[in-house]
């Protein structure tokens, strides 16, 4: 689920607004960096012991040297920039993904405009947007994919017929291109035959509703799109090896060294700074990895499964209004 | 309210015409940074007293390598590189949001043009909008909220009638998904009768009024989801974490410490530039903080309560203009 | 008015065509420098002199002192960093305003097809569209407000009738909200009225005639949002007092010191590096100067002034052709 | 074929599921850079040893001089900085490009909609679009071209008849441009005459159908503007150069030298982290390298051939179904 | 022209795909910067022969140190970021250029998809079409411009009727405005009267024929703004001044200076790696240069001249296809 935190930050009155932000475990930096950084002290701390109750004292000199060495890794790669760059283009093309989520609601508000079309047309096409919209985000949402497996899930939960399914069915047989353009076919043909029959009163009407179904499978197709053209993976590749790279080096090269035979200041034991950085640099890796592929069930990624029910609620709140629904006109307050 | 300030700008002579925006108080990075700024002296003044008064000679050695220690930090953590990539992105949205506000004047005007479509049709099309701009932003905006708070206060400010607030009382009791497309069937359903009456007098006008309701439901539902899927908040978090982390550590390493046992140059007791810095850094993250969600009531945010008020006036102002209001027509100046 | 320079670098035969550019003076970097840079010289030369001959011995190493804890400062603040974002923004949102710079002349040659629509009604849609258009700019562009200070000036220039003077006041009394979209209101009305008396043959031209009218309100719009929502004045006033409290203290930090008691190599009098530098930071900041507000009568600025002669001209070259000027049909050569 | 992971990433429970990713062979960093990274520890090796078994001892000191002098040729050219820009303008491009590949699905929908068309008129227009993609495809993908180098190819492929291809071949004696527009054209053309017939029942349907063929020539317009205009030579040549010439240095500049008698800390011989650097800025240049022309058959490339395959099966599964496909129409489970 | 070089690219099979790309000479950086590189290196050779051979020992003590002053300036001016932001807006607008290109295809398969329009009312509006684009590309394109200097050359041409630049010539009496949108106005219009003679058979064609001639004009008019409005020349002289000013100090201070009077480490007389930063510097600003202003003819423009001659080769191919091309429908192979 996307952890909305913005109410927060609606009005900021006064000091620290954002600190409040700070102190929150769902979808926050602390839960997702936690483990990485569990086994980075564990790495660190077992080094520093070796280091310094393992070692002989010829053997620290060496060590001490080979920490220094590694020292200057840090300036070798520039692991801020490729970051910076890294994750303003995940960030871009998580917002796309978002923007190509289908809603039905307009196509709802269209269909209900016209009491004519006749309810059982009204809902045959909400049905069929419904059930493209499941079958679509089954491809690349594990979650609704775990509800609807089959597509005998789908006709227990309505979306389909039993003589629906066995037309899919057949066509499964003939050829191996994905079925779900299929209901939107049907939407479009369910229309013309509303037009057919008089129930869409003129051509304008039919362009209208055909061209938001359209519309909606061209949605369903980014989709699909996003999930299967995502950042190369070489890019990714870079990246991820670069941060950790840095930090598995970093394990010997940010070691406190004995003052006494080298250049530090100072012995902290605990390396808090270098800490920091860990939590800074994987924190900023990390909005990376929960953002490039909001399709599952992590704390940032789209709730798929609590949207397929939003929108069948939301369609036929739309779609299939009572008769006692629409109110009355009235002259209003403004009226002069 | 937004501050505006480009009037200052328009004409540019002469030397110094930006120095003007740096003297005012409304909306100014004074404002938002001073109290930030207030703590953080406080914090380092303490310190500067401790360290010159409360230590022996040998803590104060101590603390003179823990600061050096610390002076060090700055080097680890790119802050300047995380906030240029976070405030573009930040900025970016701000300004989509900017563009998802909807304006009902265009359909207003639409209306306007067909005299035949008869005063109450109109006005009532123009209420169903307003309504479901209210309803939109007391979603968002907490201003507007407070106005509104229940269904009452609209049907007290004309919004709503008692008839179409029990059709929307109904729909709560049956689905709990919100109810602000619902105004907007409404508004769809009103062009539809009038197109059946014959005062819209063909399909295409229908057409026309029709998109123009369905792309205002299309920038409610953007408002709506730039609210919900706000940048996540792990950016945010590792952000923030970055720069207050970054000066709570500077309070240390940036002491001036004792020439004598130090390679420190001078001793200012006022750390002017550390103080230059802070301002800077904070004040280009309360950019951030100001613009992540402008729909509250601080200086940046944008005033859907005047917002509410002037889109009611503009809209009957547009739809609803009296008969001796269109002016006769008459041959130009241009005319030859 | 924007300085063309592009005749020079279209074609880029041989060496330095872009040294061309440098020999400006209008728009030039020069002109808008110049100011500041003078008073930077004079600062900078008078403390050279207090250094230098008002100044004891003891008071020379203080200065020194003080001097080189300045010259550490440049590496607290990346204001190479926040001015490249700041500049990038602020030459997207300027191009975006230029974007939305409203052109009557698609609606021109689509009045001008129709000959039936008859000359009278295709001038007042033309002048009603002008006369939107100087309300607009009269909004934004101080130098068309001083050409057109009340509705008065519009009427002496032709573009509005004293019939709809009146009207505009007594709307005025009735509402605050600006009346700039009301001869868009009157446009549309008169293409509706053309067409019910048969001129405009048909609802598809209605609509495309009412479209683009629709769409030129909406280009005005636009350039009202741009001057409300211009860049947050806390983003400029972080950016501003970054760059000048850089150079504020560089005066200090980059005085040529005592090569005997310092580090420093030589002493040039003249600081030429720390000019171009001066000369580098200030004209980028320049670049956001002039581009922030384009609405102006700058070297830079849109030509609003121009422009609203422009669109007068051109509108009526395009929409009332006199009728000998439509050319006879012919054969032409390719006809083969 | 393009490399799609994100089905490991949908669900990051726990630790460490970035990991992963890093053991894949197709299409990783791995397989692109290991044959640079050959040639460049060869480099390095042959160097080391001559350097250590080679070289007298003055020679020695001489070639200490000359590494040390190469390696302050790191702080010389911001490769980084280059690299990040210019990965993210291919990356864009990259994605562009992608947006531009033509899908008949829509067309294929609308098309089947109406029944009343006629099946023969149906399948030709969906030949003709595959067709014209054929064509467009071969024009910039080798591995299209190698299947279809003449037009006989299209004709035993059923993509052409002997007819068209005849038409095709004195087209091509009167004009050398290229004939790619001419499908489409035909495709226009069966609309139109579907239309005269009367198939096309009304004057909207024909423009939706038009529309559509032309949205996708549009989309092959594209592609080939991609393919012809890319980035231009002198930018990829800037980047390569700079990027192999920092290598080619840092072969010498990065050698461990005799710690005796430079102030090099340790001598480890293997080069772990110039290595590593090495892998990480050659890695991020063949994200350009492989994004730059996606059109061939690489491992991040868009399979135009499967692509060819699958339009044409999902053109035919759309466009042609079977007349018992359609399913009834029932009253739905939400029905009240 | 632009160089195309992305058939290399197509499949990067082995070793150094992109080594090829480095060996060519058109359009390459070495053909656009050998001529600063060569005033560069005579420069350099020059001063280093007047420091090695024309000045007495103490000269040359003085000489080293304004050369380790000169060395220093590196550090304060980032010319690398400047050069980055930079960069990307000039390759972001040019590829805006690219794609506000005219093309007359799609209007041309639609014309020529309605036979009854008859042959010599398309080739007029194709006529129009074509000369309007000419009269906007000489606007901007030197080299068409040469080609079409006065309306005489457009008449000789073939382009214009004698019975047209009469009617263009008594415009030009009349007011200053450009004269381009004219033809598009008599595009309209000829499409305008086929409607009225019912060639055109209803009027959702004449607004989609209509449309394309408008959207036609917009990328005539996008064109003209891209070359009024091009980046501020402010912001071009600051980057071109940067860069330069860096190169002409980095002359005195990259000289090899004499190790034993200086921390020089060796002294090679060639200064391999300044050379190298030189043309990684010069050639990334030559990237800027080439495509400011691609309406020349330089190697990296567009090329106008040849555009013309394609978009009529291509118009007449489109529009004006012989009786005998449109193919017989044949039932084809995936029949069943």
């Amino acid at each position: 689920m996307v952890v909305s935190y913005t109410n927060n930050l609606a009005n900021l009155k006064g000091f620290g607004a954002f600190w409040k932000l700070l102190f929150r475990w769902r979808g926050s930096v602390y839960k997702m960096v936690w483990k990485d950084m569990l086994v980075y002290i564990l790495l660190y701390a077992s080094l520093s012991c070796i280091y310094r109750f393992g070692l002989t004292d010829d053997q620290k000199r060496d060590f001490e040297k080979v920490s220094q060495h590694c020292g200057h890794f840090r300036n070798l790669i520039p692991i801020s920039f490729v970051l910076g760059f890294y994750v303003s283009l995940v960030v871009s093309r998580w917002w796309g993904m978002y923007l190509s989520i289908p809603w039905p609601d307009t196509c709802c508000i269209l269909l209900s405009t016209h009491d004519s079309i006749g309810r059982m047309l009204r809902c045959t096409v909400v049905r069929y947007l419904n059930l493209a919209f499941v079958m679509t985000f089954a491809m690349v949402a594990p979650g609704v994919k775990k509800n609807f497996p089959t597509l005998q899930q789908l006709v227990d939960a309505g979306y389909l017929t039993a003589n629906e399914r066995e037309i899919l069915e057949n066509m499964e047989k003939k050829t191996a291109v994905h079925k779900t353009w299929v209901p939107f076919m049907w939407a479009c043909k369910t229309v013309e035959r509303a037009r057919r029959e008089g129930r869409v009163k003129d051509d304008v009407t039919q362009k209208t509703l055909t061209d938001e179904i359209i519309r909606l499978r061209g949605c369903c197709g980014d989709i699909l799109g996003w999930d299967e053209y995502n950042i190369p993976l070489v890019y990714t590749q870079v990246v991820t090896i670069a941060v950790y790279s840095f930090f598995l080096f970093s394990v010997i090269g940010e070691q406190f060294l004995d003052p006494m035979h080298t250049d530090q200041i100072i012995d902290l034991y605990v390396p808090v700074f270098t800490l920091l950085q860990f939590f800074f640099y994987i924190g900023w890796l990390k909005v990376a990895e929960s953002l490039i592929n909001p399709f599952g069930e992590d704390d940032h990624d789209f709730e798929f499964v609590a949207l397929v029910k939003r929108h069948l609620e939301m369609s036929y709140l739309l779609a299939d209004p009572q008769a006692d629904e629409h109110p009355n006109m009235l002259q209003d307050e403004y009226w002069s």
